[in-house]
């Protein structure tokens, strides 16, 4: 039953199966998920990490499968941790047998299977407190939700290991939901208030080659936002109710912007609403844009792109203005120190990228796909893989962080598993499936998106080629695609992204310069390729400025620095406090250098300026006298790194004088 | 029964009735007052102000009266917008005699006369929903606070027209209050969750003489933070509930920062919590201080000032640096963009700086009160008197105010009566009550602490003086205090405060220059005055820079104007937008010149520096181009008139380039 749905002309990536990962920096990644993070979040599943909140969650599968009595505790959606965990596991078996992670996971389904209602149902929440209430709360009780997360887990288990019991309980949820959800008479017409099922769905559908799961997700899709508004009917229904203030009769029905349902998604023009729902939301557009060859869907699709990336994105690859519902704001309101840019929002992105490059391989969703990945991704994670940052702001004062309520959001430390665990297992099972987002390839050309050192067998026109690709990146700007082999002949491509933050790239093909075609930000090379052929390129590492859009009230003034993938920050560990006393003159040289600190990485170094009182004595408030400016050597270091040295102020943004 | 309890040696505010405002720029609110706001605010008390929240307030005092069928509605503290009112009217009555609207007053204390008790208790909202309920819910439900207001509008009534039926509803409502809360077995130990009946006990004590009402307030005071915790006891006396969330039981207890109940306020070190409640508290301990004779609770107030003006206000005169509980954060906190800096708290402010002149006449209190007076106070009342602001923002772009809903609470336009119509009433007794502030005196020294023009009669050293202050101010430096009458003979000492805000000060005594005594901000002359005498005061106005100190994160790198008492703020009507896209050159020459707009100011102006895109066509979001710095006239105006035409953005700080 090994299929893949692909429709010609259109590249895919190549299955991660194929992909072999051997990249210095990733792999350190790579190991901490598989050595790390998997066992740790095992024992957070299982409420044996000491002093974190616990997660309750084997323990509802076990009451919900009758083998223990107890009440449902945790969040509603509180299945969807061991699925993730489980889609980790899936990757990480794909990537490199484990025995006994294996028995443990089987394990795991096992019990979730023994969960699971004769009519397909599997939702411990619902099922050990309130059977009734199925279905009839899906503007906040993340069913489809969860039953998302168990079909990607079910459908990475299935890759990574060819077994079929977790893709079994996955397709008589999907059924289940298919005979529930539809446009028939005694059908519900409605959605999941948190999108995350029509992605899944698709991805249900590309395994098992079932049509029902991709129309299932179109019908999702396109029943959103339609009039009359089902998030307002099914709150009519259950008595203007909400999970979340139980017993409370509200006058205000739910906020259909929050859940992306304010309009067809076919027409929508404007990132709004939970910025993970929405990410994902656009990824299951892409994927049924890509999958049925429609043009107004990929449109919305361009629309939303263009406007989140655009305008609402701030300059690590996150996304969501405000902790007031996790959300977008509007156009140009990037503010530093009240972000939430959330950890999961910027995986979403990451998928979206994907998709977007499936359709239409343009250089600015990979640009956006790595600076995700490289940058706020990796930040939501400590160097010791056991402490999470949900949110990433750009600008992190400690004493406002626990002082101020506008910002108790913003952590200045990173926090061990939280209650609500979304990003931890989410970024896991992101990271040890990169190798899904290093290539896409259709039947003649190979796309190579991010630089990571690989090796991948695939089919180009007809023949067998194996590539690999080694890396310097993210630290030393050298790259080579080696064709390793190749049976018989004929022409195919390698093209090859050419970074946006590369000011000047240059190619070579088997030691000879070369100006390859240069096509929305790819460098395209095709020929009769021959084993041992290999393409060198070169980007320019060069420490470089970015401004923000005048539009950005918060960074007006303001420089933020990058080198290769890497957006940086100052720490006050390295540059003292208050951090807001420091600029960047204009036309300092910025240099940067190896440190051995934080696992070995480049530091930027510039001399700065530091501003400080006139008069050290007066300690008024407001003074007449202005600052004095004396020299400070500035040194930055990676944003993805920091909060993994002393606890301090963090700043992305530095002003310039 | 004109009695005033006075300490010897202390200072206290002139009468009110012995101060004579004639002053053209103070003049114009006071007229908005009696002509504008009193009117509209009787309207609006009476739900009569066409597209305003109604008030509710009138009726609910006609449904406690027996004089009409309904139920309460509106605020719990509602009562209080009709005290305010009284007070005043009371004031305005003072300053000058209108027969229509006394006899309007007349009839709103008959009203509420016939609302209050057999026992004494007065309050629309028990007595309508609940009678049961009195005094079992004070952290909420505003009991003492709405008695406070009520007492501060019996005794300026009574001040403003001698009657005393307003005077004994209030003192009934007292001596209710002073059975119910004490030390003894059968009394309550506590006190209000929200602070004001402090201080209005201390004017009652002072107006009747009745050294209960005193002791009464100090009880009050001294209950307030001890162990077990009031707050705490109460509420799980009441079944652990709140009055802002009825019938659910809540985790947690009330928050005592939050009402300053924390710790004894004789320990207190730090303003913390809703900023309205603590300066109202701060209020009654300096008078409490003053009157008793208490060191330690001085020394407390000093504390709490120092750290209150030292370390969280802005530069206008205003505190609050949060929304969430209206509230203090910490030390430096002064975000722009987020801060609430009620109006109601600049009130507070000013009413405590007064209190501590009369203790130690100090130049810091009095700038203080001039910067909250000159800036936040009137910046709340448009220029028209029916538009409020009760937040005031050091910066407004409206699209956030609307777009991100951590800034809803800033509005970029100003308010017509709200629902809570705190702000507006409590400006208008404090505009009509200016006199107030403007001197205090003990029994041989005048202080002239605000340039508000006057004529005020006294007796100093045994003699009837008459005193008249002209001043230019708050647009031109000059000021003269002439002795307009003295009989008899014998020295006494005129002193003169020095602004902080004046570079270089000059006084001249008859025509000849003077160097005066300066001791803490005060010039101080003493001599045998004669009729016609006149000390001519010259300040510097030229405009100049404040910086604020370098621990405040927001203004790094930024300069605010101020010329005179104003401070000044750029609008985008003036200027463009994004405003944020403006700098000023360190060197840039300020000017300042006379302009029609805005009812006649000085505006400051200067060659600024605008970036702008280098590519207008580039639209990304982030790029390596640094924008191009071109020149802008820059052209600031008072804070206090902001908001007073075209809708748009506004900013105090300016980045200094």
């Amino acid at each position: 039953m090994e299929t893949t749905n692909r429709r010609p002309g259109l590249s895919h990536p190549v299955e991660l199966k194929h992909v072999r990962l051997n990249d210095p920096y990733w792999q350190s990644y790579v190991e901490l998920v598989n050595d790390t993070i998997i066992p740790y979040q095992w024992e957070a599943l299982n409420d044996r990490v000491p002093d974190a909140e616990p997660s309750h969650c084997i323990r509802n599968f076990r009451i919900a499968a009758g083998l223990e009595a107890g009440d449902f505790a945790g969040l509603v959606f509180q299945d969807t941790d061991l699925y993730k965990w489980l889609e980790a596991v899936g990757y990480s078996l794909t990537n490199k047998p484990n025995g006994d992670l294996e028995r443990l996971a089987d394990e795991a389904i096992e019990l979730l299977a023994s969960a699971q209602l004769e009519d397909g149902y599997l939702n411990t929440y619902f099922t050990i407190r309130n059977p009734q209430a199925r279905w009839t709360n899906l503007t906040d009780c993340h069913e489809m939700y969860a039953a998302g997360h168990l079909i990607e887990a079910a459908v990475a288990y299935y890759r990574g290991t060819g077994k079929t019991k977790l893709l079994d309980v996955a397709r008589r949820v999907a059924d289940h939901i298919d005979r529930r959800f539809g446009p028939g008479e005694r059908q519900i017409q409605g959605y999941d208030g948190h999108q995350e099922i029509e992605l899944a769905l698709v991805k249900l559908y590309e395994a098992t080659g079932e049509r029902c799961y991709l129309e299932l997700a179109g019908f999702l899709i396109d029943e959103r936002g339609q009039e009359p508004n089902f998030l307002h009917r099914e709150w009519e229904a259950r008595g203007r109710t909400s999970y979340w203030n139980p017993g409370v009769v509200q006058s205000k029905p739910p906020a259909p912007e929050y859940h992306q349902a304010h309009k067809p998604v076919r027409e929508q023009e404007v990132a709004v609403g939970h910025a993970v729902r929405a990410v994902y939301m656009y990824t299951a557009m892409a994927d049924l844009a890509l999958h049925n060859d429609d043009s107004e869907l990929l449109e919305a699709c361009r629309r939303l792109w263009a406007n989140m990336i655009g305008k609402q994105m701030y300059v690590t690859g996150s996304i969501g203005s405000t902790p007031h519902g996790e959300a977008f704001t509007f156009d140009y309101d990037l503010p530093n120190d009240t972000n939430y840019s959330e950890t999961c929002a910027s995986i979403g992105l990451i998928f979206f990228a994907r998709r977007m490059l499936q359709v239409e391989p343009k250089g600015e969703y990979a640009d956006v796909m790595e600076r995700a990945l490289y940058n706020t991704v990796t930040a939501g994670i400590g160097l010791d893989g056991k402490h999470y940052f949900y949110v990433n702001p750009m600008e992190v004062w400690p004493a406002a962080s626990s002082g101020n309520p506008g910002r108790h959001h913003i952590k200045a430390t990173r926090q061990k598993w939280y209650g609500c665990a979304c990003c931890p297992p989410n970024a896991a099972r992101l990271l040890v499936s990169a190798g899904q987002y290093v290539y896409t390839s259709n039947s003649n050309t190979l796309y190579t998106h991010l630089y990571i050192g690989s090796e991948t067998e695939l089919e180009l026109s007809g023949r067998n080629v194996r590539i690999r690709l080694e890396s310097g990146l993210p630290w030393n700007g050298n790259a080579s695609l080696e064709v390793a082999s190749a049976d018989g002949s004929g022409s195919f491509t390698l093209a090859l992204r050419v970074p946006s933050w590369s000011a000047a790239t240059t190619f070579r093909v088997n030691g000879a310069d070369e100006q390859p075609v240069i096509r929305d930000g790819y460098a395209y090379f095709t020929r009769d390729w021959r084993s041992g052929d290999c393409i060198d390129a070169q980007f320019d590492m060069t420490p470089r400025r970015i401004y923000a859009h005048p539009q950005v009230r918060a960074n007006a003034g303001r420089v933020a620095l990058q080198r290769g993938p890497f957006v940086y920050c100052f720490e006050e560990t390295d540059n003292g406090a208050p951090l807001a006393s420091l600029s960047l003159p204009a036309d300092a040289e910025l240099t940067s250098a190896w440190d051995e600190s934080l696992g070995g990485i480049f530091v930027i170094e510039a001399k700065g300026i530091r501003t400080v009182a006139a008069n050290e004595i007066d300690a008024s408030l407001y003074r007449g006298d202005p600052p004095v400016r004396t020299p400070a050597k500035l040194r930055a270091v990676p944003y993805t790194m920091w909060g993994n040295r002393e606890h301090g102020e963090m700043q992305v943004w530095i002003r310039e004088s």
